[in-house]
Parts: structure tokens; C-alpha cells; sequence
């Protein structure tokens, strides 16, 4: 953990620093990628079967292609009321956060006689990645899977690995409360290719979403174009605006909450004050002390956690801003005074009630979110990522007759004849 | 070209061969490209000087690095009256359609007492590409431009070749009209590696677009990430239904309006008349024979035109979904009733009078759209490909203590209880 105060003459480089800083491993894995889809499309479900033995060990002849139904509405059944229910309180409050995003179709015609407008319509079908081991978490089931059926996408294949043919109860319960209609035991970079290429089994879909490793982010990369892809994650990160006014224990407690992901993961703090700052540094400490994940996250507190003391809070602005942090929560009295300020942050959490983990599983919003700076230009997961707009123009002659000219005018000008020819023939039509 | 019958017994299969031709060039660049961007994040402007004198054969600090407000604003006022109002009417079509996709924010509270919404932004700065020669075309600035200002973008910069120094007037005059605020003289993949990383001249920018050869698309795709792209553009295509009321002659020009593109290019004719697409075969070679650009749409109508005689019109249907055209334009009475059974096409032109060319320069909506199949799941380019949404949660103690057990629960079932003690730390809290 570093501790910067903002009066000490290194703070600016110490700062820059912290925002340049790379979290994400370079592992170079573009040329196995490159191979591995160009196998799958190539090869299809040979090349599957054949990677999977490789990579999970086992067999997909022996072990099933897929997770039969029965399966999945057996671990739905099986799951404990308290853990049902709570899926099914965050399946119900997603899909209508998400409701909310559908966009409107619209239409006008202008002065000028021109009828214009755009259309939306859902993908035909959405494909969604689910890893296997530490990272599997039906709440990320959920989250990828709802904007999509929501969209009205038609058919959602989900893919995961499941090393030596070990499937997990939780995730399987998810998917069957998303209206997941596929499940498929394969994963890595073969698992991308076959949802965006195809193969004999697996029919391509048309978006690819969901997190995964260095492979499976490569893969995305690669055949982005060939499908529609999500936004590349990286570790996951949040920023704590707090004043001395905050329990010291719950703002530590929020900071752990990102530090157990991973020991990538990054928690920052803000505040006014040094003795605020240092009772959190402390409450942190007890609180890694006995917490069952807390060798990743003590490893993670002491790489990439900061806390850094700020003259007020309006000095936080600027901060955030480079940050761009994928989660900012701003326990303070009045926290929109400050959002309204704030320009770059993936999803903001208002008030001292409001810690980030209630927004992981059951306030609605996405939680898959734009990290590593990103969120200065990318957006959270949302129903907008499974459809796609179709803009529509129509003329009568009177309203050619009247932009027309100035079409042929430039096509001239940009050496395209069969352009301008293809308005000209048409002018004065009537 | 070819001309398909939909009662042939090879129909199907001439059909998916037709859907499955790869015509973008296999070009493998990617190592190429990957030496440049890293080249340009390490070395910064003295990669860009070398590698400007080396591709583009002038020395930037002899031409300058950038192209001078006043140079700019001669090239507008130099223009010919009817091309400087054919552009300026072109700019304020597409920036009225363009304003009426800024998206609302919204919030609200629920009946758990959940408040949530959703918060559009800007990006701060966006990348502009426009290629040299062939295909440096105004319309394409405004296109791209104007969507970015729109947007409320505070920055655009423009980066394109100037081989040999020299720059196009009119590329300048649009870039001027639509309020571009830097001109870069550098092209090619340094050109996207500096807006993607900055260099000491050129500040980074969060957003890049714009069109280019297979080394700016392979820049675009491995910078994906660091900054936002737009989607990979390939070869230009239209699908035209028309019937044999149509006026052949008007048919045959807005095939060729494509096919003059680039020997890449594909026009494909759908119609359910066999006599009217003998015409309109015979008005293509008449006209061929006259066009400027006659070679190159040659090039195009022979390697990838089509035509292909439907039963009816309704057989158009499934054919189209499986192209997903860029552009589809439908050349009959009643327009409406068949787009309303369409679910993939980047834009449509509806009815006799809307030759497609019309929505290349002035009818408003973008001609940025999806190539290659891509409509399937993209969209054209809009005022969203420059601005990003920031979710926002708050919940009071009342609302936690409702929704909060159950993240609780979720967390503790993930094995994360960090997540889970920053909720129940919280619970029953006033």
C-alpha cells in the first residue's frame, strides 16, 4: 500500500505513477491463439475434442458435449431456498434495470420531405463465456446472460470448462434462471472460435461476451469483426471517496471487498483526512488478519492499494478522472454534488449505505464494467451490446429534386460518376 | 457476375457460396503492425518522423507536423460556391439527425427503495483517420466528424498521409466545416498508434475512427483496448430488390454506384422478373461503357455482381438476412411491409426515389455502416461510438437492510467474504 499526501512535493509523479501503472500481464499468447482458432475453424468439432483432452482432460464423447437440461434444473432444484431466492432477487432486479435500456425506434420527416429514422433489432444469437475454477460466478452468470435474453436474442449458448469434467452446481443454477438455452463443455480460445466460427455441434452466434483469461481475452481480440465482442476486462479495481465521518471499518471493508478478487485487483482511497486515513489502514490490517481470502488480498493491499490524503474532497475530482476507476463509491453527505462533477467512472455508489459488493449481485446494473482506465471510453455491459441499429431513408421525387443536386455535386467532386449518375437519372423524375 | 434462379436445383448452394466469399485481402500485417505501434509508444514523435519519411516520403519538420489553421481555411474558402453549399448542406443534415441520438439519462427509485440510473458523457478527445489517395473522401470526414461534435466531444484530432507532402483541399474545407481541431500529417498504423498512446506533439486521444488500408484496420484491432474503435470496415456491398416496374436504367446505376467503389465491391440484384433483370444486365454493360470509372466497376460487376430471380419478392426475405448488406434498397410500392421483415441490414433506401448514392452525402444518417456480414451485429457509426454511460446505485439503510441479505448470501456462496462483510457490516445499521 502507498500512502500519498497531496501537499508533499512528489505527489504529482507518485500520482501519474499510480495511474500508469500495469496491472494486466503480457503474456504474449497472440500466435497459440492465432493457431487455435485457425484449428477450430478449419477442423471444427475435432479440434474441440481434441484440445479439450488436452487442455481440461476429458473426454467430450465420454463426458458429454453438453450439460443436459436435466442437469441444469437439477442444480437449480438442489440449491439451498436462501441462495435460490437471492439468485432469483438479482435475476428479477437485472432484468428490470436492464428493461430501462431498451432503445426506441424512431422516424420523422423533415422539411425537406425526407422520411429518416433507425430501427433496432436484437442478434440472432449471443454467445457467453463463463470460466472455469476461481473465477466462476453465477452472479457474472446473470449478468452477461439477462441483458442478452432481455434484448430478445433468440438463442444464448454458454461455454465453460470444466477440467476433468467437473461441472459447478452454482454456475449451472444461473444459467437455468438467465434462459441460458446451451451449455457447452469447452472453453479457452477454442471455445471463443467455435461461438464465433461454428463448428458441426456448436452453430455460430453472432456476440461473444463474458470474462476469461489471457487466451480467451486474445481470442475475443482476434475475431472481434468476425462477431460482435464485449469490452477486454482487466483486473478489477475501486476507488473510495470517504470523510472522517465514515465508520473506519466499513471503508476498510469496502477496500477488501475489490483487494480479495485478485492479487491484480487495485482499492484506492480519498479522503480529507490523515487520522480517518490512518484508523482505515488499520481496520484493514485487523480485518485481513481473519479474513479467509485475505492472503490474495493482503497480497493485492500491499501491491496496488493507495490511500491518499487530499487537502478537501473537490481535490478528488481531477484524481478520479485520471483513474477513470471501473468502481467509484462516494461515501459522503451529499455524493451527487460531486458525481455531477466526476466525467470518467464505469458505475458510481452514492452514500455511506451504498457499498460496492450490493451492486456485484442485486441493485440491477451490470457489474461488468470497464476497467484499466477504460471506462474514459467504454461503457458497462448493457442490452445495447446484443442489438444493433438499422438507420432507413426514403425520398419521393419532390424531395430528391431537392437534396439530390448537392449528392451529385459532391459525388462529382470525389470522382465517383456512377454516384452522381445513380441521383442525376432520377431527377426531375415526375 | 452471376445470375442465380431461385427454381435451379444449385440454387442453394451458388447462394451460400455467394454469402461465404471472402473479399477482404488476407493481408497478414499483424507483426508488421505490432513493430510500428510499439515502436511509436516507445520513441513517440521521432518514430513518426522516421517512419513519415520512409512511407510517405516527406520530413514532417520541413512540411510540418501539422497542416495550419489558415491553410485549412483557405482550402473553405477557395471552394467552388456549389461544392462549399453542397458540403455545408451535407453538415447540418447530418448533424440534425445525428443531435436526435444523444441518449437521455435517467434515474428513479424503486419500490425497495433502490435509487438507480444511468449517466451519458462525452469521451474527452477523439481520432480521426482519413486515408490518402483513392479513397479520401470529404463526405467520409463529415461523416466521422460530425457524430464526435455532436457528441460534445472537447477534441478532435485528425491524422491522415499527405504522401509527398501534399494535402487534399477538400478533405481540408470538410474537416474545417465540420470543426475538426487538429491535422496531423502522418498516416498509417504510427498515425493510430499516436492518437492510441500520444506521443510529445500529439496528445492521446480515448476514441479513434475513421477508414483505412489493412495496416490502419490491424492497428485499429491491436489497440483495441487502449482506446475505443469503431468497427472494422472491409469492401462496400449493396442488395437491391427491385421489380420490373422499375425503370432498368435507374437499376443498372445503383449497382454500379458500388461497384465503382473497388474491384471489391459487390452489387447484388434481387428481383422476381427475369425479363427486367435481362434488362437491367444489358443497361449495366451500356452504361460500363461510358463510365469514368468504368474499368474499376467493371473489375467489381464481373468478379462479385449478382443476379438473382426470385419466385416473388417474400423468397427476398431469408436472402437478405443472410447477406446483412451494408446497404439494402428496396425499389418497390409498398417499401414498408418488406423492411418490416428484415432483421439485418446497415441502412435501408426505401422506395423508387432513394438511389442509395443520396445517403452517401446529404440525406443525414451515417454511410459509416457494417460490411462484410457484420450488420448482423453492428451498427453505423452514431453519437454513441463517442460517448459513454456511468451507472450510478444508492441505497439508504432502509433499502440496504431489504436488498442487502441476499448479496450477502450470493457473496458468501462465490467465496467472497470480503464482498459479503462490506454489506452485513452495514445491515441493521440506523
Amino acid at each position: 500500500m502507498i500512502r500519498l499526501d497531496a501537499r508533499d512535493p512528489g505527489f504529482a509523479d507518485a500520482f501519474s505513477a499510480l495511474v500508469d501503472a500495469r496491472r494486466e500481464a503480457d503474456e504474449d499468447v497472440a500466435q497459440a491463439v492465432a493457431a487455435i482458432v485457425a484449428r477450430v475453424k478449419a477442423e471444427g468439432d475435432a479440434a474441440l475434442h481434441e484440445l479439450t483432452l488436452r487442455f481440461d482432460r476429458h473426454d467430450l464423447d465420454v463426458t458429454g458435449w453438453q450439460v443436459p437440461r436435466a442437469e441444469r434444473r437439477a442444480a437449480l432444484e438442489s440449491l439451498a431456498p436462501d441462495l435460490r431466492d437471492a439468485l432469483e432477487l438479482a435475476a428479477s432486479r437485472i432484468a428490470d434495470y436492464h428493461a430501462r435500456q431498451k432503445p426506441e425506434d424512431g422516424e420523422r420527416t423533415d422539411a425537406a420531405g425526407v422520411r429518416l429514422g433507425a430501427r433496432w433489432r436484437a442478434v440472432d444469437a449471443a454467445g457467453l463465456y463463463v470460466p472455469g475454477g476461481r473465477a466462476a460466478y453465477p452472479s457474472s452468470v446473470l449478468m452477461n446472460a439477462i441483458p442478452a435474453k432481455v434484448a430478445g436474442v433468440g438463442r444464448l449458448a454458454m461455454v465453460t470448462p470444466t477440467p476433468g469434467g467437473e461441472t459447478n452446481p452454482l454456475v449451472l443454477a444461473a444459467a437455468e434462471i438467465a434462459g441460458v438455452d446451451e451449455v457447452w463443455r469447452v472453453g479457452g480460445a477454442q471455445a471463443i472460435a467455435a461461438l464465433a466460427w461454428g463448428t458441426g455441434r456448436i452453430a455460430r452466434t453472432d456476440v461473444v461476451v463474458g470474462p476469461g483469461n489471457a487466451w480467451v481475452a486474445e481470442a475475443k481480440r482476434q475475431l472481434y469483426g468476425v462477431v460482435g465482442i464485449d469490452m477486454v476486462a482487466g483486473p478489477s479495481e475501486i476507488v473510495v471517496v470517504a470523510d472522517a465521518a465514515n465508520d473506519p471499518r466499513w471503508t476498510a471493508a469496502d477496500l477488501l471487498s475489490q483487494a480479495e478478487h485478485d492479487p491484480t485487483s487495485q482499492s484506492i482511497l480519498l479522503t480529507d483526512d490523515a487520522t480517518f486515513a490512518d484508523a482505515v489502514a488499520e481496520a484493514v490490517e485487523d480485518q485481513l488478519n481473519v479474513l479467509r481470502t485475505g492472503a490474495t488480498a493482503r497480497e493485492s493491499w500491499a501491491a496496488n492499494g493507495a490511500i491518499l490524503i487530499l487537502p478537501t474532497l473537490d481535490h478528488a475530482i481531477p484524481l478520479i478522472d485520471r483513474l477513470a476507476p471501473e468502481h467509484l463509491q462516494l461515501a459522503i453527505d451529499d455524493p451527487d454534488t460531486l458525481f455531477a462533477r466526476v466525467r470518467h467512472a464505469g458505475s458510481v455508489f452514492l452514500g455511506r449505505h451504498t457499498p460496492e459488493a450490493v451492486g456485484d449481485y442485486v441493485a440491477g446494473p451490470n457489474h461488468v464494467l470497464p476497467t484499466g482506465r477504460r471506462a474514459r471510453f467504454a461503457s458497462g455491459l448493457s442490452v445495447l451490446d446484443f442489438m444493433k441499429r438499422t438507420s432507413f431513408i426514403a425520398l419521393d421525387a419532390a424531395a430528391l429534386d431537392r437534396i439530390g443536386p448537392a449528392a451529385v455535386a459532391l459525388a462529382e467532386a470525389e470522382g465517383l460518376p456512377a454516384h452522381a449518375a445513380s441521383v442525376a437519372i432520377r431527377l426531375g423524375g415526375r
